[in-house]
């Protein structure tokens, strides 16, 4: 039987990792994110700094000639080895049970074995400039910069390992703008379709 | 001051003007679609054939040369003049109350003059080809031809009058998958979000 699964596919600083978290409290079903990082690094016996950066984006102009280079026999680079770890836990996730699962292209990994509300959160620039300053602080780089450079990488790792767009329209049942809804709306809005089995 | 409005894009078979009519029915406030068409033929005193067509869709592989040829001594063409007069007409109607408005980029026309809940509707070829053969019926052309036909002619006909993507994730404060979802969950999401005042 095909548990229900939400998945949240978010830009960074939209607060889509919130809204799973508070999603999966109101339906009293799991939320992996952290955890799902836990695991991987377990499984997996990455570093957890090289697993949160790796895992999702692909960061810096040299990522996709590393992930094409530093190859085994096999053909296989260690980006490859991770990408098949997160991908098998995953789908191991999704049998135990429902669950919230943010990030890590969980949706498109999900899309013919699950039964998934396919969720994209986003907000404009200066919201998530906004927010991330608020959250995690001020650095060197200007709020704007960083998030250019983490749309940049997480479009390039999504798009290297599911050969479809990051934040395709059509790609998802449910796309909200948390800077001008609120957190709480979109909350509120996939709480119910969930609940509504509408999907 | 300004009105809450709604603007509804939606792909062609996604059921968004039906979605648009349920909502304000449900809202109590007027929904302007055929009766945007009928003003316009009105005010322009074209035909009701020429702004069906060449109000929302780039139709044929000339359209684009016909605009930028066919021009008058001010460098007008005549589609340029359809657009001014649906431009102004649809400003008109966001000054007069609270309503809903299907397509015609009114989500862009209203973008700094207007308080909107900006919506997108799409759903897949599959379904949108359902419900064109049920609602519209068989006709030469397969359904998903002429699915792709109008696809193709609405964004460009958007591109090309507003300089932005048609059917941006970010462009928009909600996006659903009507085919997934169903009408009713969509109006329900809309409806509510507008009684929130959550735009």
């Amino acid at each position: 039987m095909k548990h229900r699964i939400i998945t949240i596919s978010r830009e960074f600083g939209s607060g889509g990792r919130t809204i799973g978290r508070m999603t999966a409290e109101e339906l009293h079903i799991p939320c992996y994110d952290e955890e799902l990082i836990d695991t991987i690094v377990q499984k997996s016996g990455f570093d957890k700094e090289y697993v949160k950066e790796y895992g999702e984006y692909a960061p810096g102009s040299n990522w996709l000639s590393l992930a094409l280079a530093n190859r085994d026999y096999s053909g296989r680079s260690l980006q490859d080895d991770l990408w098949s770890i997160q991908r098998s836990i995953i789908l191991d996730l999704a049998e135990k049970g429902p669950c919230v699962i943010v990030g890590r292209c969980a949706d498109y990994i999900l899309r013919d074995t699950a039964d998934c509300l396919k969720v994209f959160i986003h907000a404009s620039m200066e919201k998530r400039a906004q927010r991330i300053v608020s959250v995690y602080g001020e650095r060197e780089d200007a709020p704007e910069t960083r998030l250019r450079k983490k749309d940049k990488s997480r479009r390039a790792y999504y798009q290297y390992y599911t050969d479809t767009a990051w934040g395709d329209i059509r790609s998802y049942h449910v796309a909200l703008d948390s800077g001008v809804l609120g957190i709480e709306a979109c909350v509120r809005i996939i709480r119910q379709l969930y609940e509504n089995n509408l999907s």
